[in-house]
């Protein structure tokens, strides 16, 4: 606590809880990302907008740069400290702030975990259809920051879709009220969406208004194993046209097999293939019918070898447990992450060219492919082998994500579908936004943050 | 065409289409608000975005103010060229650019008009769910300019939720791909959603990709006489609950005698009531039980005086008339138009207020309410007595709109749910957004368009 700069924060928030434990820096300095080594100033801790504000203006005076900080669940280090900046943690500003049973909303400060959100919908019988595997400890406030997607896009839309207003505190340290959860608003620009996947770099995130929408009907859960990738679409095709799809997720033999040397449990099927989907779709009293014709109809066409439907709850989340441990059964390999997207209609070539790719660059790596076909989305994570070292492995890696945002860029797709640009993927924006593009969002930042303050260093320099 | 700056023009685009004709001007110079005297410079009919960026380049070296006008059925006067502007009009880029069945996306260029947007989805199987009445006229440009909204919005969303992708010609001539219709892509600021809504004032969109999805289930349409307003939210709710609503549509008697009198027919029901519901919900084998139930139960709280369910297609259509005839029956009395929204639980708190407010303020004139209550929408139109002057009226008129919108803003709502601000709302922007929020949108416009020639005076000065 000797630092001038922090005697100084002190005094203009007596009140304010600054941590500057060493322990406490690593703790808060890093996300899910662990390639850069923390190095925060300090850690602060407001429990109101009054003090994030506060904050903010004190660091436009000192010129010290601020790191908005969640869950730090993120994999693109976009809540990473690691240049002397104050994190401002928002773990203490969890507040429910109303549930409106009438306009279907719930407001809640920014730093509430998803899982609790999910929750309290629940309590009122309705739902907050955002959901993936990180959602106890990610905050809505990240969600936000990263347009977070996930396993229920598909039926959903990403957190975009479910954000009805916001707060923000700008990089002036201003507090915006954006959306005010009105359905139809047209009185000018839109500055919440502009917020929402701004990964903090134009401000922090204090509150957000919510909209619920009705529990999801009750779902029917399938695994299928598939010879290739173009049985993949056709599946998905024939699958989608049918039944109201509720999810439609892959993982190929590789990743299913981490999952069971990790988390134990036996092969689904007699004999591997290489591809399997988790798919979940509404029950009613055609779909299992239904549903089992399409099973016969994709075995005689050959674009499906075996499956099986859940008979009970416990067999679904049995099935669903192969998809959603995959994350935790590679975390011991540090895996290198690319999380890509390209339009569904130029998957087939994306995906063809995609796998040669890896397959003649990555001659030594373990590849895992999983990820969310009916969004285009596909997470591909190389496995570090024990005898490489981190910096030599992410090196290579680097190497071949610009090949990778190459490819990208042929076929229109994007080098971040839903993790984020945050410092991993900042060498290779160019892939997915033109410089004319940058140059605005340039533009926009220095607007709403022009000192530089927020988050720099995030997104682009 | 012996303005020495159209020599200029013609000399930078030879083949491009420039009309100076006094009946050209005073054609495209409007849209359907009469309130202002067409004075454009010209009229620039492009063909091409080439042609485009090149009109918006040379505008700056001339220092032109440039009108992006399509189908010029604002009611905001946001295509509205009075002060020697350059109308660059797209109505010879009404192009289908292509059709992908496998992403669901339809590309077009923007001139289109909404009707053939959705002629062209119906041909595909498929459905583009943004209408509104004046779709036969309306460009897809437009809808975007100003989120249009209309009558589906309680089901389908704004057309905000629709536009996977979008090319936009900006205030320098650049031309930036926006969107490029990813379901996910988390790479930084999303600039398409905040084109869409900006009123031509950042640039102009010259092409856009459209989301289509699968058609409506055929729906019922019933016509409900209601004793009040507190009754309209009451029957709201019940319905909500327990029919999957596609509208929700409520008219005073007042409008319903308008409608009757303008377009012929008969009183829908034997006794008049003060409200009536023009609603449409999705059949089904139990939808008509349902809804005779929902009926019964309505008239037993007293809530419901009477109503009636269409028994044919036919029919059906005879109820929406009700509903969608009534711009059309007041366009006589070139009506004042407020187009306002709260969140739907702050409906009846505003709507008491604001009926005592206008029966307060406007003792002379006759009120027509309608609107679309289940997105917290009210249109109100106040119709000018024959023996008025437009300018007394007019004036009288803002007078009233001002306390209005100070009643708006104590209620958290907008002075513009989906017309946009244009120059009609222009004067009370500030009751919905924030000073620090208009200077952010100022700066954000000065990003896009520094030389400020872009709808100059629309939204903001």
């Amino acid at each position: 606590m000797s630092d001038p700069r922090l005697a100084s924060l002190r005094a203009a928030l007596p009140g304010l809880r600054l941590l500057t434990d060493p322990a406490d820096l690593e703790h808060y300095g890093r996300d899910w990302t662990r390639r850069w080594t923390p190095a925060p100033l300090a850690i602060a801790l407001p429990d109101r907008v009054e003090d994030v504000q506060g904050i903010v203006r004190w660091a436009n005076d000192a010129r010290v740069a601020v790191v908005p900080s969640g869950g730090r669940t993120g994999l693109s280090g976009g809540a990473v400290a690691a240049n002397g900046e104050l994190v401002v943690s928002l773990e203490r500003m969890q507040r429910v702030l109303g549930v409106d049973p009438v306009d279907r909303t719930l407001t809640v400060q920014a730093g509430i975990p998803l899982q609790r959100v999910q929750d309290i919908a629940r309590e009122h019988g309705l739902q907050y259809p955002v959901d993936f595997a990180a959602r106890g400890s990610a905050s809505i406030g990240g969600t936000i920051a990263t347009n977070a997607g996930g396993i229920r896009v598909l039926r959903y839309g990403n957190t975009r879709a479910w954000i009805a207003g916001l707060k923000l505190v700008t990089g002036t340290g201003e507090l915006l009220e954006l959306g005010r959860a009105l359905i139809k608003d047209s009185s000018g620009y839109d500055l919440r969406h502009l917020v929402i996947g701004a990964e903090g770099t134009l401000g922090i995130v204090v509150e957000a208004t919510l909209s619920l929408t009705e529990p999801a009907p009750s779902g029917q859960t399938m695994l299928l194993a598939l010879p290739g990738f173009e049985a993949l679409m056709a599946v998905f095709a024939l699958f989608r046209a049918r039944l109201r799809l509720q999810a439609f997720e892959f993982l190929t033999d590789v990743a299913l097999r981490h999952v069971l040397a990790h988390g134990g449990g036996q092969p689904p099927f007699a004999q591997p293939a290489p591809y399997y989907v988790v798919t979940e779709f509404d029950a009613g009293p055609d779909a299992e019918a239904e549903v089992l014709a399409l099973f016969e109809q994709g075995l005689q066409d050959g674009v499906i070898v075996d499956g099986v439907l859940a008979t009970s709850q416990a067999q679904a989340a049995q099935l669903w447990r192969l998809r959603e441990g995959i994350t935790e059964s590679l975390a011991r390999y540090v895996p290198y992450k690319n999380d890509v997207a390209v339009r569904i209609s130029a998957m087939p070539a994306f995906l063809a060219e995609a796998q040669a790719l890896l397959a003649r660059e990555y001659p030594q790596f373990e590849v895992v492919w999983f990820g969310h076909i009916g969004d285009g989305n596909l997470h591909i994570n190389i496995l570090k082998p024990d005898a490489m070292t981190q910096a030599d492995f992410v090196a290579d890696c680097d190497r071949v994500t610009k090949l990778l945002a190459e490819l990208l860029q042929r076929h229109g797709g994007t080098i971040s579908a839903e993790h984020g640009i945050g410092l991993v993927k900042k060498p290779y924006l160019w892939s997915t936004r033109s410089p004319a593009e940058i140059a605005v969002m340039r533009g926009i930042k220095a607007v709403l943050d022009p000192n530089g303050i927020m988050n720099p260093g995030k997104l682009f320099d």
